[in-house]
């Protein structure tokens, strides 16, 4: 981090945990510019540690995935565009969990795709953590398979209050950002949410030590994570309208992400917000922004599971010139300030 | 109404309106046994009053769907079942309104099903109610067509405060009920509702003078109503579980409403949740109470316009034996104290 | 039936069964004007006939829902009108069957909705029908609860061969008709199908002697049914454009059928092509189309079960002035000739 | 290609285009072992060769997407798996071309998410390829805006003949493969079909020189393309069993393509075939199955515009041991020999 970046630590107690996004006191108010660096506790409370902790017995519902914040921006009016460059992510426990919920996950009946079946059994696994390896290990219940897969940390949930007064569970993801569980949400990315309320109040949490794409049970690698986050504020009144949708930026890619049910509805949003962000980019007209789209775009699902799903579309910069910066060269900004 | 039952009436000013279910402070409290005599003003605030008065220019998003309430119950608590029998539902205006809204409605692209055509027009049409005769009037806009259609008055919205805090506009059908825009909602339905937090805090609002099944272009024949409404509680701790999802009773009809997206969801819903409610009501064995559901039920689309799409499964009392009493009896006994 | 009507009857052998629309050679021609008296088996081919016939050990997949048929009518070219006007539906067996059959049904993983659970159980029921009553009894497997239910005949299946050069199963309702399950097609029904191939090839079967609105379980009370048929053509070269999805007309509604996934695709379908119905009968304009459409259709679910699912909107005659007949007063004569 | 194997060329003329799967007499046998040295043209028949050539005046529906073959592979049977290694595909033409068509693609209204707003407008353009670098050239029909894109080429399009006797248009992805429309289908990669009807019936086409996640305009840049493809069989009586959904195996990773609508149905379809694989390659139980693959699947969108939707999930080879090898190591074996 530059030197000029000032710092401040925060870690919340247990009561200090955020279940919402909107409807919750902010811990603390920050300066556009600042550097927060984080504790957040995993999506269990921390409650599963071993394969006997079954989530029934262990789990409190529905005081899970517990975020951290909200923070209070100054100066974070809505319509202006709140700016979060995930500096870095690191596992703050050697051990990560998933497990299988009764009735939750994308291979199961569920409460909303309502059968009567009877669930899946609950289960636990333990992932334990190498730090050298850069891995966590996966090891069967059954049998004595066993593999070590990449560490890639990653942050479930990251969000903003809602607009029109609401205020959602942090299983949600929509508009807000909010638990779109996608793998893009890692360090190096710039994240760029429309703020709705004064202040913005965006908490974070729902730390992947890894995930594959969709999160098919349910659960990724779940574990408490430290996060080092650059928080900055791009106003609309300077001619920067906010994005309807979360929108992403890494050294890559941009990418939008679009929440919804069905599936399809969760990319159309994201597929039409990355055609106007092409006009933005490139002055290109609409049909040939789609068109270009239609040939570049990258969709790597990012969950099926949550109480909205959410997709991913990539515009991958190695295929594109160098367009006018977006939200004002936020991104390669705070890319420069985060390595020093 | 039985002379012994107490009468409070209730009408908001606009500062009143409630916007959301759940985060706003109660207006009254109200005991169980009372009839509440309710004005609520229509989902458009009444501000469509001529067909030149188009949604773009006279509404304020996202303030449309008043609210009139909310009201705790006293003594209602988490997992109790809230009763809100409708004893009369009556136009409040001598004229109802509906409207095409941008990027809205069944038959559209919309903010989630996201596509790259333009909206259709904005357009208001003016229903003027005949008393007399029973009828709101439909007039083209184009041409000189015009068929009076027969006044059906019903709430589109009822519902209580959502449970793990969350706050959810008064334009969303969920658990909590909402905005499910379904004609069951009519004088002689008794709603039975999970009361989610202490005092239910329940609402109504968004009178329909009459509205198709699934309410095609998202807003029906849109009025200012008066309701009365019985208010009533069944214990949890008397035995008496509280629905999963929001249940009605009329004289000829037991009915669940299943919210979801996409709309085989919302079906699902209400279909186990009836198959559930069949096995309370006449002992069935699970399989057996699916099987007669697949001979019997009525499924009427409600709304395929709304934040999630509704569907009502009803269970015709027609085709079927006296059971045990629904919720104590609740609907019988309040359905005679109604009558007088 | 009128005196003049020629009847031809016709029952096939089971090696005559039709499995398909399209790719079957007929099995007869017909002139327009023709009554065709015809039986079909249920869909389970007459193989359950106790509770003890599972359908895993009883049905041969995929020769299940066998179709009487295909005839060649006379004079048939794509863009003409098939009417097809059923003027008596009546039981051929003295019982029907039900059946819960593995990972098929709306309340139930399926090869679609493609989970990890096991399947629920098989199981049969078999239902009595009382002639005398007009009945037929559904008898609970666990305990002795029974209830008899109104005897209602129905087609679930009516179609004729697909348009490109298709070749569906039986099973698969779409534009060419199929496999729609709705109650709508029952006795005094005429039914429209747009004519793909010379002769239009249509066939039917699938008898219910009742259903729920869904087909909950995705079987009804299957059985053998008696049909008598009056068919006729509306010529494309007349003025009279054949409707891109099946239409039906009863003396009480003009009904569109819609048939897709997810279900609100279902319900989009049958709805715009309502539209273009209303426009076509009252000279309406689309949007004013549209908006009366929203105040009056009804929408009751058919099937929530089949490869694809089915949703009729229901125009009811009874809100509307009387019209320009549709498709040359087709519903009237035929009705006419029907009672003779 | 090794020196031992059979190679039989067959370019098709337009009398020979097949334009279904199922339906149509094979264009030649073929036995197991053979290399094939197809021509295909491109979906659009090779008739949009200019911007100005529009799909409403160029293209006679349903006559497009003209697939090559079907071939009779010697020996098939159903329940059979059909091995095609895609050795080399290599573009036919100089320039391939993409285009909107009114009512299709994934961001407008189309027939089944029927909408009554007007289409998008018709447009087509034409991509020009670099065979030097490798490219195909993006020009904007407004503006001057030009990129060169990497040639990615794939088939869009490959399947054998559906089971139960059904046709489908070559529109169609299924479990017969089909229209898949997944950039896994490229040169290197070994597609698995079952077999369902004697000879299996394949065919393939719909040449894609480079195409987005979701094909989300409907037509990548479609190109006539030379395929070499070695055919093989392996036997369900040697204790092979088929798929039931199209599998695909590269040297990076094991593929399985769910096709079905909603989105998310496709999905789960993908998923649960691949918790199958992973069982079937390291002997895992099911769960342990379905926790790995939801923490290593990657699911690149495929198509969210065709008739089904399609869903890759793959298994990267680079996170798991080595297993024993699938379908008795066909892949190694036939990449071997395309090696020569």
């Amino acid at each position: 981090m530059h030197p000029d970046v000032e710092i401040v630590e925060f870690t919340p107690t247990p009561e200090q945990y955020a279940w919402t996004f909107g409807g919750v006191a902010p811990v603390m108010t920050v300066r556009p510019g600042t550097a927060l660096r984080l504790w957040s506790d995993d999506a269990f409370c921390g409650r599963l540690r071993s394969v006997a902790d079954l989530p029934g017995a262990s789990l409190q519902m529905p005081f899970v995935n517990p975020q951290t914040g909200p923070f209070f921006v100054e100066g974070a009016e809505p319509g202006d565009t709140l700016v979060l460059h995930l500096a870095e992510l690191t596992p703050a426990r050697t051990w990560g969990a998933s497990a299988l919920i009764p009735f939750f996950g994308g291979l199961t009946g569920t409460d909303r795709t309502a059968t009567l079946q009877p669930p899946l059994p609950e289960r636990t696994w333990i992932y334990q953590l190498d730090s050298a390896a850069g891995t966590v290990a996966f090891e069967a219940s059954a049998g004595d398979f066993r593999v070590a897969l990449p560490l890639e940390p990653m942050l479930g949930t990251i969000g903003v209050a809602p607009a029109a007064g609401e205020v959602r569970s942090s299983l949600v993801p929509d508009s807000f950002g909010g638990n779109m569980d996608t793998p893009e949400a890692k360090a190096g990315t710039t994240v760029y949410l429309r703020v709705n309320v004064p202040g913005a109040l965006f908490s974070l949490g729902d730390g992947h030590y890894r995930q594959g794409e969709g999160e098919s049970c349910g659960t990724a690698v779940e574990g408490a994570m430290n996060s080092l986050v650059l928080v900055d504020l791009v106003k609309g009144s300077a001619g920067f309208p906010a994005p309807a949708w979360p929108r992403m930026e890494s050294d890559t890619h941009w990418t939008v992400v679009g929440s919804s049910r069905p599936l399809e509805d969760a990319w159309r949003i994201g597929q039409v917000e990355a055609v106007g962000w092409l006009e933005e980019l490139y002055g290109l007209e609409t049909l040939d922004a789609y068109q270009l789209l239609s040939q570049i775009s990258e969709v790597p699902l990012a969950n099926a599971v949550d109480v909205n799903y959410s997709v991913p579309t990539k515009l991958p910069k190695r295929l594109l010139p160098t367009p006018k910066p977006a939200y004002d060269g936020a991104h390669d900004r705070l890319r420069a300030l985060a390595r020093g």
